[in-house]
């Protein structure tokens, strides 16, 4: 294990099946931690890039290799998403915390395997609920609505659209079995968000439902999900697409706002349509005025924390209750959606 | 009656309860039409509004007088919502066309008997959802969407927030029986744009609620509302609040995303937070590009359309089928949501 009193740690990489890999490997090396080396099974499209931004990172051909070495203390996965709740357990069993990908498991019983092995382990699994640990003006606006600037949170609504990508994806992803299906997959972010800003440690879906509206020859996949979230503290509707067009930026225009008894605030996650450069914009509207708020320096506390909390047996980045609570409920939602369009077939 | 020939109408006024007559007296004024006088009951906090913008318009002490005039050929109300049917079915029954603010009823029972007079007459009775009639940019928007724009209309959001205005409000307006709930008042708007801008003749509520979370004492009143609408041809969120803080500068930031396969726009119908100066921004993403639009010049068709309605005995403004399903699925919406916060007590 890494020593304590260093303050780094040493870390390793299980599949590389999904984009989010490069940035998870990324922060952890920017903040100075060591990874090991990587496993992946085959030669996922995302293989090329993940080479490219970190080519000094060895590759092992038995995931043993970094499951088992006594200087790891922490396995980040990005597999295929059905296989990250077995790589997570044989990690935590072998006594390493685990940083996962989103969604981190696709089954209610992949869900409450995870958490028996939590208990008997005592280790770490976080899953990167990464429109939230990832997003600048999330830090912020997640700061000021605690802080009480808005008022009581009455809303929360959450659009959030995405490029299908098709040409940067792997079979896999168009496979409801592989993925969880939208709501969990993409979904979880939402119940994540709306869960910390609303301050919710609970969450009832009162409706949801999945359609195919685009994708007529991919019988399995859902190119749109809606909910509607419900918590003793608030509400939130969340709205989940694939189909941000060529004419676009960004990989999707997401939009969050949260409305507050005094007040609200806009996030432009990834792009100002027509707008201001860059990403992570931040609008707040109170009782006082209308401004537009910088978040550049407002920062991405989660793996800083996640580090800590491995070091330090703490719950600093995310309370362990929420990160199952987000899954529970994001699969709650994926089993009890309506199906609509192509799918209704 | 008016003499088609000229293409000039006259019109009276009945009821002068809410703010939005005087536009709707406006926007005939400017077209040219005569208004006969108008008649309101007692003296609402609203009437000193219309008598300062419509000076040389006489009032009358029974309005009888008006809806007796064999000159006047259309009737405009925005009486008390729960007054509003008693007076459309006497004018119709006197051989007048209504213009009527929305809600124009409060009950299934009134709309029940609305529809039966209308068949019985042949009149007209038009409910003024100004939140499109009354926006360029929504004008401009459905000119869009209905050239295939942005493909396939998969789903519309709707944010629609109010000021409360509490010290311009009469005391009807804190009373669910005088303005038929949040839901059916402001929420018909936007049950017209889901309606419209999907192309459905027809949609189901799936999900409702209406709440009461700023406003203590006002044990019968509605401060929020929410809804999950679907047709065949698409799904629809709409929320509406009454939280707009006294640090932005219109009445609400409404907000309209209309999510196509092929593209997106979004309507900021009332102001751009912290952007550009102005109202009727609407912003389009299809496959080519992201482009801001302005809509300045696409114009408001609803009046003179009724007019010609008026003069013609056609139904180019608005099918009387469509305004009659807009009322009665809001309705049924405020009849069929859960009730939140100090509602719930």
């Amino acid at each position: 294990m890494a020593e304590a009193t260093s303050r780094r740690i040493r870390f390793a990489v299980i599949g590389v099946d999904h984009r989010h890999i490069y940035d998870m490997t990324g922060r952890l090396l920017e903040l100075g931690h060591e990874c090991a080396g990587y496993w992946t099974d085959g030669e996922p499209r995302t293989l090329a890039g993940f080479v490219k931004r970190h080519p000094h990172i060895p590759r092992v051909a038995d995931k043993r290799r970094l499951i088992e070495d006594p200087t790891v203390a922490l396995i980040l996965t990005a597999a295929i998403p059905c296989d990250r709740a077995a790589i997570a357990i044989e990690a935590m069993r072998a006594g390493k915390d685990v940083g996962t990908d989103k969604p981190g498991c696709t089954t209610l019983a992949q869900l409450a395997q995870l958490r028996r092995v939590v208990a008997e382990t005592g280790r770490i699994w976080s899953v990167n609920y990464s429109e939230r640990f990832e997003v600048a003006a999330a830090t912020r606006a997640l700061e000021l609505v605690r802080a009480g600037a808005i008022g009581r949170v009455v809303q929360t609504t959450d659009l959030g659209p995405h490029r299908i990508n098709r040409l940067l994806r792997d079979a896999w992803y168009f496979r409801h079995d592989a993925v969880g299906g939208i709501l969990a997959d993409i979904g979880c972010h939402r119940v994540d968000s709306f869960m910390t800003f609303t301050g919710s440690t609970d969450a009832e879906i009162l409706h949801a439902a999945v359609g195919n509206f685009a994708n007529p020859d991919d019988t399995d996949y859902a190119d749109y999900g809606e909910m509607v979230l419900s918590s003793p503290q608030a509400r939130g509707f969340v709205r989940l697409d694939y189909y941000t067009p060529d004419g676009q930026a960004s990989w999707g225009d997401g939009r969050f706002f949260i409305l507050g008894t005094d007040g609200y605030m806009e996030l432009r996650q990834e792009l100002d349509i027509a707008g201001r450069e860059g990403s992570d914009h931040l609008f707040v509207v109170d009782n006082k005025s209308t401004r537009y708020i910088d978040c550049h320096d407002a920062g991405l506390p989660y793996y800083p924390a996640l580090v800590a909390d491995v070091l330090d047996r703490t719950e600093t980045a995310m309370a362990q209750s929420h990160c199952f609570k987000v899954m529970e409920i994001a699969m709650q939602a994926e089993a009890k959606a309506t199906r609509l369009g192509f799918l209704a077939r």
